[in-house]
């Protein structure tokens, strides 16, 4: 089974497109566990251990972020092991690297986030183009995710440049499409560009879009649904789960946000048809 | 002093602008370093070792791409650990990661490689523009080289896409140069587009380009030399110098070709004066 049809049947059986982003930073983890006097790495793998275990049920997939574990070096690279090893088999993991590099190297990447991390997806630039992604696209089996409007606000910076009428991130999108199926090529759309979302996805019809920025970054849930016209999706949540309470009943928080964000994900997709 | 400083006392102390590319592949350490039946990590940094300690004399910096060490997860980061724990304090150390995010993410990558690994310079990638570069230029210190036109032959795909009359990576100079000094912005640029670096010296004559792709990947050391004009830059083999040699005399081989570079450099940058 392939990462896509795994996605479907996911997203199908809980009947919701959540996906979680298990951004951890040991400085927001609850005082509670901070107070047992463990390591920052181990910190960070025993509170995501309590996340997944509370929220899996309301979830198709998980987004992790390997910038926070990179930051404690080879230790957080052990605690994203830990994690990664803790998510049910059913659920699709997205590794949200950003990774981009030439030749031999992309390989190295490539090998990194498919074989060694053992992801189902990765989040890759596409800065350096076809010969940099080619690697990752060799893995018939998994999906890369492209970026192509960023969420933040410096994404006007280069990626709605005009090129010849259209924004940067068109070409971006319709390029990438060129280089292999949507079984395999997705695309990271911002939450926080609804307009920009939906023009997006009459270019871009069948590939699944990974879409973050709801909750702390702004999004909102309704608005993007839309945007997105019920075409496959994946809609990202991070800050407003993860940290859904700094108390002791953090895990039972986060549980009720997943479940919240999971029920209006279902109600304004059913809305949408 | 910071890293633009360090660069500089460097080059002038040992005379020429080598950077060596610890691209190191276990597949392609000599076999008698494979007999001894280490595992892959625990080789790479046992090669890296006798390859500081071969060619450290010549060069001014080292460029490691982390690719190759994430690839074997948290013992590959152990082993880009060791690597830099052996490199000579006098010598520049760029980590080579191509990084770019957002925000909270950007942050925790800044720390990986200024913090934990402790580089001097790190490469990043622009295509999510200013705030995903702002948390690694917050470090005055240090620098950050952007990508900007990349050696791979697929560059073409979107670095030189053009807009109102210049490509992209003319944008991505430009605007980024508006970003921070010249003491902390540099680009790369790859030495397999030496009219395109000719051209790319009059609009950022003061900030130092990364110059990868000599040897190996084919660009040649006075086309690129002259292409430079003498201005700040850091020119850089990988695999023609750490894969020299396959045989016991590896170390040799590889202080040789480094001693080559470094000689080549050196009549070059005379010449163009």
């Amino acid at each position: 089974m392939n990462t896509r049809e795994k996605l479907a049947r996911r997203q199908k059986a809980v009947n919701n497109p959540l996906c979680i982003g298990l951004d951890t930073e040991p400085e927001r983890i609850p005082a509670c566990l901070q107070a047992q006097g463990i390591q920052d790495a181990e910190l960070m793998a025993t509170f995501n251990l309590a996340i997944i275990q509370a929220t899996h049920d309301y979830c198709s997939a998980y987004k992790i972020n390997t910038a926070f574990y990179e930051q404690y070096g080879s230790e957080g690279f052990r605690a994203l092991e830990q994690t990664l090893a803790a998510i049910p088999s059913d659920i699709v993991v997205i590794l949200d690297a950003k990774r981009g590099d030439i030749g031999n190297t992309s390989r190295a990447y490539s090998r990194a986030a498919f074989e060694h991390f053992g992801a189902d997806a990765v989040t890759v630039a596409p800065y350096m183009g076809w010969d940099s992604l080619e690697p990752f696209l060799a893995y018939r089996e998994r999906m890369v995710f492209i970026l192509a409007l960023t969420s933040n606000k410096s994404s006007a910076d280069f990626q709605q440049l005009d090129i010849g009428g259209k924004p940067l991130y068109h070409h971006v999108v319709e390029t990438a499409r060129s280089w292999a199926s949507a079984e395999q090529v997705g695309f990271v759309v911002g939450a926080t560009h609804p307009l920009e979302l939906q023009k997006l996805r009459a270019i871009a019809p069948d590939n699944v879009f990974l879409i973050p920025g709801i909750g702390a970054q702004g999004g909102d849930v309704q608005t993007t649904v839309k945007a997105n016209q019920g075409k496959p999706a994946i809609f990202t949540v991070s800050r407003a789960i993860v940290y859904a309470s700094g108390t002791e009943n953090f895990a039972d928080a986060a549980r009720a946000a997943a479940q919240q964000y999971s029920f209006s994900l279902q109600d304004f997709l059913s809305f949408t048809g």
